[in-house]
């Protein structure tokens, strides 16, 4: 069977998947002279260690810089919509929508930025996305094993189905009518974020209750597609500090 | 004469050095057989034209991805404090203090974010910073022509010229005491972001007249530096937005 484990490497990727618990990790290789791994051997707990030379190391991962440490674990858990829905979500749950974000240091960057600020989820499209492969696991600094992956088939159909589930949905567009900071993004929320070039399609567009922009000032006039994401979820955050603060006695 | 000229290489450095207009552009190269290359052959204007082979091209830039375009102009211009304090500085300027960034990605980035949101100037030491090379002018994606840069022999002591200046210094910091968008960031600000693992170094901490950090709810517990640093120059820009708009009739 293919597919049916996954290699961790390098020390925050294994690292985080040992503390998220969120998969059955199998088996841990460590560098025999490996220094400042306890962090790591701690974390692992019962899961079986075995000292391993440089050279098998460089062997399992191909060259890629492991640090000392590589992981045999389950596959990435990877949910579908039905599934992540059929569970508890807050009423105040944000998401991330990826409309074809292509390159796999944005995804990655933005899943690191999504689980950061709190967000419940990142869902993608099956097609026309980066992959979860190494660029995006690096990216992402052991990011992807905290919070739910969400993969779909259609977007546009997603966005519908989440709609049913009172979710607004704010498009982050460069020429969005509304001011990211004067939108209502309380209650549940999903970012709708598009391709790096192509931005959303017409579409996903259709099925958004808004659109908001950030407003530049400078003289460049584009920012960074996982850093535009960034500040839409920190003003996520934002609005929810700002709700609790205003509630306490 | 080493260093008097610079070649810049790509489609948007190149665009942006002409459309900025902060150096002098000497000479024009594009492909014979370049396509798509009409807005900067238009924005070169009275600059020398040269259409050159694919090989020559590859020549002029040691093989990098140069899209059928280079340019020679004159170096960047690097300022000085004293000569950028010199002149004439906005009520409400906010600036970015690099703390010694190392990576030149993330230096890239936040030049890219900090001339999007409208900062003034990106501060940087002469000693353990990423240099302006390759790495961070392509991360910056055009941005270093449009912003003025700082290069300072001593942060700590530029940070204690500035504060002469009227400016507050606000430290970006993952234990801050005050969250950020409680605090008071309009008038003269300068953010400061420390070096990615060592963080802010206590001779230029001392000189801050507060310490933020964004407040993060999930169970990753660290942003991207050039992340949080555009997260907090967005909370510039949505400070003066709202007094802007609070101002109005």
């Amino acid at each position: 069977m293919m597919n049916n484990k996954d290699t961790l490497i390098g020390r925050i990727p294994v690292l985080e998947c040992l503390r998220a618990k969120r998969r059955k990790a199998l088996q841990l290789f460590i560098l025999e002279s490996g220094n400042g791994l306890e962090e790591i051997t701690s974390a692992a707990r019962s899961i079986p260690i075995e000292k391993v030379s440089r050279l098998e190391l460089d062997r399992m991962t191909d060259g890629a810089n492991h640090q000392g440490v590589v992981l045999h674990a389950n596959p990435l858990p990877v949910r579908t919509l039905p599934e992540w829905l059929g569970r508890p979500v807050a009423a105040d749950a944000f998401i991330v929508i990826l409309d074809c974000v292509e390159d796999p240091q944005n995804f990655g960057a933005i899943v690191r930025s999504a689980a950061a600020c709190g967000a419940a989820a990142v869902l993608f499209p099956k097609d026309r996305s980066a992959p979860i492969g190494p660029a995006t696991v690096k990216s992402a600094a052991g990011a992807l094993e905290h919070i739910d992956m969400i993969q779909v088939p259609n977007i546009a159909r997603a966005a519908a189905e989440l709609k049913k589930h009172d979710f607004w949905l704010a498009a982050l567009m460069p020429e969005g009518p509304q001011v990211l900071w004067d939108a209502d993004l309380k209650g549940r929320i999903a970012i709708v974020v598009g391709n790096e070039g192509k931005g959303i399609r017409p579409l996903v567009e259709k099925q958004c209750d808004l659109a908001v922009r950030i407003p530049l000032t400078g003289s460049i006039t584009s920012l960074n597609a996982s850093v535009s994401t960034a500040i839409a979820l920190a003003e996520c955050v934002r609005q929810r500090h700002n709700a609790a603060t205003a509630k306490r006695p």
